[in-house]
């Protein structure tokens, strides 16, 4: 059987879906109606049922959806059973402040080290987490068996960070430069860009004809 | 005629046009080919000239882009060539590194104004801006003509936070809180969140059949 192309939208919602099914779980509440779901996630049951649908029989008629096994059979599809272990290269403003993000910490994500190019920053500690120069990352990704690398810098730096975290064996990278990044094809790289978002607010509020 | 309908991915790649754009600008490079341009920018030239052809037509065959002219054209498409004035509301980790983020400024974007509800913070100055309590939003959105309202806020504040904006005349939300938030329709929302990228990750790092 052809595997089914899942469209990563498909996934982004999951990962909503898993969001409120742990607040509900959070609250004590056993079951909740895809309708309920839909409404908490700002989307309609269809939808709910075709996400799941890609990956088994979820729910039972007439019930509903049992909120702790749902979630776990998400985190499970999401990958998000286990604990991911991260690595930040630049701990400006906005590197610091990632590795104080909560939502982080709350869902299995763990920073457990931090790099930085500035000798003043070497030494610093963030949230436990001594900052270490950028010729340490190659050892420490492999001792601290880090999966993920997290790219925080200037832009002009971002692919040479990006060369650094491969060469070490992260598998994956989260980039905040608005920079693009080359990478080989076993490195999988998700990018998050303000500016971008902020263009396309900008484009909305200009154009009032396009899909709001 | 019926006005043709623009994927919002065609905006974005446009936005990464215009800061390729503008890198060559500030090098002084006066004409680029599609081909180059596109390899800037990680795409291929028949998406340029697509993403191009939906406002119109550029460029000349044999030569090029008018790395200026171009870069106008497009800032003029996605209402770039306009400043926006930003209100943020929540000056904490990730909202102060926000008002210091450079790459804001660096394209037209303004912070204007900063909300907190946390007194201890109110007062405090951040990158010049004096931080206001929550009940001046209202009062500083019109005074300061605030069109655009930065929401980084904890979860469980979001709507209330978004309710207020909407209330206060902004016409547009740039969401980094977690949460879903509901506004009238004439109010455009963006949302910016990290966790869903770092989800989306992990799936693709889990599932290596999954469309790397």
């Amino acid at each position: 059987m052809e595997p089914v192309k899942i469209p990563p939208i498909a996934i982004s919602r999951l990962s909503v879906y898993a969001r409120h099914l742990a607040l509900l779980e959070q609250k004590g509440e056993e079951v909740i109606s895809s309708g309920r779901l839909a409404n908490m996630c700002g989307g309609n049951p269809a939808q709910i049922r075709k996400d799941l649908a890609y990956f088994g029989e979820f729910g039972v008629r007439g019930v509903g959806y049992y909120v702790k096994e749902l979630l776990f059979e998400i985190r499970k599809i999401l990958g998000a059973d286990k604990k991911w272990r991260l690595g930040l290269v630049g701990v400006g403003n906005l590197g610091s402040a990632l590795l104080r993000h909560a939502p982080f910490s709350d869902r299995g994500y763990a920073f457990v080290a931090a790099f930085d190019g500035k000798p003043d920053r070497i030494g610093m500690k963030i949230e436990g987490i001594q900052v270490e120069p950028l010729n340490s990352i190659n050892h420490a990704i492999q001792e601290k068996r880090i999966e993920i690398g997290v790219i925080a810098v200037k832009p002009d730096l971002a692919q040479s960070v990006a060369n650094r975290l491969v060469r070490a064996g992260v598998s994956g990278i989260l980039n905040f430069a608005p920079a693009q990044i080359q990478c080989p094809l076993h490195v999988c790289i998700e990018n998050v860009d303000f500016s971008l978002k902020l263009d396309m607010l900008c484009y909305r509020l200009t154009t009032p004809e396009s899909n709001r």
